[in-house]
């Protein structure tokens, strides 16, 4: 009666620096109910990595060949490599009632928003620009230049937010968690998710024997 | 800096004997940061009714002076009385902070998404169609004949929720009032009330001496 069964596909993404991967963690570890996406990829597999698990593996030709059964909710190719998320694969897990939620970068999110309209899309931010400066700089690991082309590039992406659906600041991860688990709660309940049970009551309320 | 700071606006409308008073009831009772919307009326006041809580008192002239204006949200005449949401009223509310509810009706929800599509639409359903009739039925205080014309109305109601955001159902009062309230709660986030937010960061990460 109610379409509130099939699971919610969200999109996660971030600023690089916006601490998406401690605050995903958190709601995993938090919240057993959601279920991460498994992406597809045509690079070698490294030491340790486990089919279905890290990746799925695929050489470049059967890679293509998905690509163009359109069996892709996204992909993009870096450095020679293809990466994806096979639609198959999400579709099942959102049939079996689990809430789904995919790590993607901002390119990425939007191709999913437009093959599956009711994706909710969040992307996280540091409160400001100046602490998305300091946390890359903190980290110790790159240069000033890379820090500074991250920056750029966060610049860019800050213009294409409306894409959109949810910003959530990222001040503690533990507030930052709870708030995506929250508005994956709400999503349950948007007429866009619930189009079954709204079909169902207008029938119902069409056909009723008075 | 964020635009957070401003109060979120939520319409919650439902069917008669969707229970939406006594839901309505608890969200208040439960989160006193809400505020209820008052509404303006031409029509006398009875006894016991205070000016600025049960309703703003207006004269018809002043009524149609201020729908002239534009200065309602939204209005609707019933059986000769006018019945609007001053705008400037909830507007003040929202400035400082409060997230105002306005429990209205289809026709006059649909006039406030055009006024200020930022609002948040919910509607509030029983079930299903026979929990609805058994609800009405139930209240043993209104003829067959009305109620099959509240049965006719909620069918016409069911076909127009796509104009709404979220659809609620009312099987316990105490989860669907906690549905609702983490519905505002994500509503905090949502990009369309984060715009300020939006705007600052794109303009910091713009200027940024790096």
């Amino acid at each position: 009666m109610s379409g509130a069964d099939r699971g919610i596909l969200t999109v996660v993404s971030g600023f690089a620096g916006s601490g998406k991967g401690t605050v995903m963690k958190k709601l995993i570890q938090d919240h057993a109910e959601y279920a991460l996406s498994v992406s597809a990829t045509s690079r070698a597999p490294r030491e340790g990595e486990k089919e279905g698990v890290s990746y799925f593996f695929k050489t470049r030709d059967e890679f293509e060949e998905m690509i163009r059964k359109d069996e892709f909710l996204e992909y993009a190719e870096y450095v020679g490599n293809y990466y994806g998320t096979p639609a198959d694969f999400v579709y099942r897990m959102m049939d079996e009632g689990k809430d789904v939620i995919l790590e993607i970068e901002l390119q990425g999110a939007m191709q999913v928003k437009k093959k599956y309209p009711e994706a909710v899309l969040v992307f996280l931010t540091p409160p400001d620009a100046n602490t998305l400066y300091a946390r890359l700089k903190g980290r110790g690991t790159e240069t000033d230049e890379v820090i500074a082309k991250r920056m750029r590039r966060a610049a860019e992406e800050a213009s294409l937010l409306d894409g959109y659906d949810y910003i959530v600041v990222n001040d503690e991860v533990d507030l930052c968690a709870e708030r995506i688990h929250g508005i994956i709660k709400a999503a349950h309940h948007s007429v866009k998710h619930e189009k079954a049970l709204i079909d169902s009551l207008t029938e119902e309320l069409r056909d009723i024997n008075l």
